[in-house]
């Protein structure tokens, strides 16, 4: 299936797209906090929100304008998550997309808006207004870099992705940029993700594959097991590739869909490793479960416990922790069929515990950077991946010591 | 209602029960390891047990034994968990209840077991018989204490409670002890409560307020929202104060229910107050949602936050934060009607953002060992209330230094 080759770059990799970042003092002064991105005619748009029922206003005013499938511009403002202002707040999302509209010389109503940062607290509209304008006169080709990094807010790093693959004979690339070092962190967080392609792709379409690959990539992430007010994945094909227009029904499909979903997961393996705190970036599958809902819960059990990232951050493969985790998890687990393996080594063999040099090895796995940690339930065919980190010290450090 | 005065002691506080503590090197030499709590006759006896479904040996053997309803003696070991040891664990939890029912000459089928500690572990039997024989040899009316010290394993102190009440003309004493630090440490620790009660209880009876005493006591307790396999709660009426034996019909019923929940919900703040690395001691309330279960949601998702709990170690009055959590709870929330408070100071008021001063005045609050949040969402009449505690880095050093 995999057709793609990864190149330099992020949302201006595919053809068809500007970007820009500046400052406007909303973080700290000094650095960008104002991000654009625009097509250069109105593109398709797809977009995956959050499901808390506390929604920021900038995901209240997209949900409506995304329904339509066609957007051309969004702008993203880091350091104020417009979350928790009411009807203000609102009036506020809608000015800024105006005012970029008019920057732009475009329809206002294909202008999207993102916010991230303190919640409860009402955007500085004069300096994210004139962010805006000085955006829009800043936008380039080369802009993606820009961007990237002014959408960040606890992230050590800006986080981009963008591949190259060959559909129907044409050139196509699919880039991404997001943001987002805790699931949630809401006085100076969240996740937002945005990808572009320079494919034309119908907008049901495109929304059924964001959908596909939001569930395997940004859907499986667990930090600390919180979910954001502001979360937001937006995708926009601008069709400056010139390819007859993609569907599900195209024979190559499957292609442009597994190469969104590469660039997602890539996208959001670059979240979890920048994970708050995280010293360690784990990957937990769940293989053998009754089913894939009963494997979700036992991966999910496994991914947000403290006492097992605690166990992680400690070099510690302290296996009693994870099956105590799958044991709560609501699932079918049962102990006499489970097996437990940090890398390739066996922790717990269906009753069978590790002997003192085996547990030694696994803490060498530990020690790297990255390691997977497996169960197999042998109770069925259900299976889930997720990818996370530990709770470290630091974790406790950041989010302790930031004060309102 | 009340009708109860605190008093000294603990498990022995009540007539008619002996208990001892000893060491038998199975934790760390030179501490007290083995427990031994003894009612002079066979008492009626309630038990509720760990929902996980990966359940050690003791409790396996437990449930079946307590289900006649009368029980005598309990055996309980820290140090080793006998969690995830098969059939083995199964016939040492029968062998050290068979030779704990030899030194004392009563019927084995009237001795339970309780064992917390490392996962995975065959129970070094010699030294755990040896253990029972000697604690049997030790059981006095003044035993409680040692008892207590014996059960504990990350626990800092001893927790007991005893009351005294007058019900039917006859003075009745209600104690109890337990132990577990983290709701769950799988290598070293668990949660286990023991009620004792010189009042004469029909068995069922007695099922019934211990569950509606647990109900509210210790499954409202929440340290790091880990379950373990080993939690236990065992209460026994030795019925040597004399009285009519009390069951639902009795018109003091309630007296009694309320009193034996008093001693559960103390023994529950104690836990959560020596959490692992706790420095603060929160109660989360949780009213006006749209039922109970909706109320169980958002108290349960805010405890469990761990942005939530590291804020309230930071003294960092984040209401951001909790909203977050009670709109990711799966609860009805709307946050134009929601209101969140520190102590008696409201936060967020349906829109409204506290001010700097109101926000240090909350900080103030925080300041305390203990303090109350407390969400009203103003959408019917659900209501919750949970004790628990912050993350702090004690709490990830404890969890991660602690090494197999």
């Amino acid at each position: 299936m995999k057709r793609f080759e990864h190149i330099q770059g992020g949302v201006t990799a595919a053809l068809g797209f500007r970007a820009a970042g500046v400052g406007a003092a909303i973080k700290t002064p000094g650095r960008r906090d104002v991000a654009l991105l625009v097509a250069d005619q109105p593109a398709a748009v797809a977009a995956v929100y959050t499901t808390n029922r506390v929604a920021a206003a900038p995901v209240r005013l997209d949900r409506r304008r995304t329904r339509a499938g066609r957007a051309q511009a969004v702008l993203v403002n880091s350091g104020c998550a417009n979350a928790c202002t009411g009807e203000q707040g609102l009036r506020d999302a809608e000015r800024s997309a105006e005012v970029a509209a008019e920057a732009l010389g475009i329809d206002p109503e294909l202008v999207l808006v993102c916010s991230t940062g303190v919640i409860g607290v009402h955007l500085p509209m004069e300096r994210l207004l004139d962010g805006a304008r000085r955006a829009a006169a800043a936008l380039s080709r080369e802009g993606g870099d820009d961007a990237a990094h002014a959408i960040m807010t606890t992230d050590t790093v800006d986080k981009q992705v963008a591949v190259r693959l060959t559909l129907d004979g044409r050139e196509i690339h699919i880039g991404g940029m997001c943001k987002g070092a805790g699931m949630i962190e809401p006085n100076m967080a969240t996740m937002l993700g945005f990808l572009t392609t320079d494919a034309a792709v119908e907008p049901a379409a495109l929304d059924a594959a964001l959908r596909a690959a939001v569930g395997v990539s940004f859907n499986k992430l667990v930090v600390d097991g919180d979910r954001s007010t502001n979360d937001t994945v937006i995708a926009l094909a601008s069709g400056a590739a010139g390819n007859a227009v993609l569907n599900g029904h195209h024979p190559e499909w499957p292609v442009f869909v597994d190469a969104l979903t590469q660039v997602c997961v890539e996208l959001g393996k670059k979240m979890v490793m920048d994970g708050e705190g995280a010293t360690k970036f784990v990957t937990v599958t769940v293989r053998g479960a009754k089913d894939d809902a009963d494997a979700q819960k036992v991966a999910r059990a496994i991914a947000k416990s403290p006492l097992v990232k605690t166990s992680w951050y400690g070099i510690d493969p302290n296996w009693g922790r994870v099956i105590a985790a799958a044991g709560y998890s609501g699932a079918e687990v049962d102990e006499s069929r489970t097996q437990i393996f940090y890398g390739d080594l066996c922790a717990f063999d269906c009753g069978r515990v590790a002997t003192a040099e085996e547990l030694a090895a696994m803490q060498a796995i530990m020690r790297q950077r990255a390691f997977d940690v497996t169960v197999d339930l042998h109770l069925g065919t259900g299976e889930d991946r997720l990818y996370t980190c530990d709770i470290s010290h630091a974790y406790v450090t950041i989010n302790a010591e930031y004060t309102t």
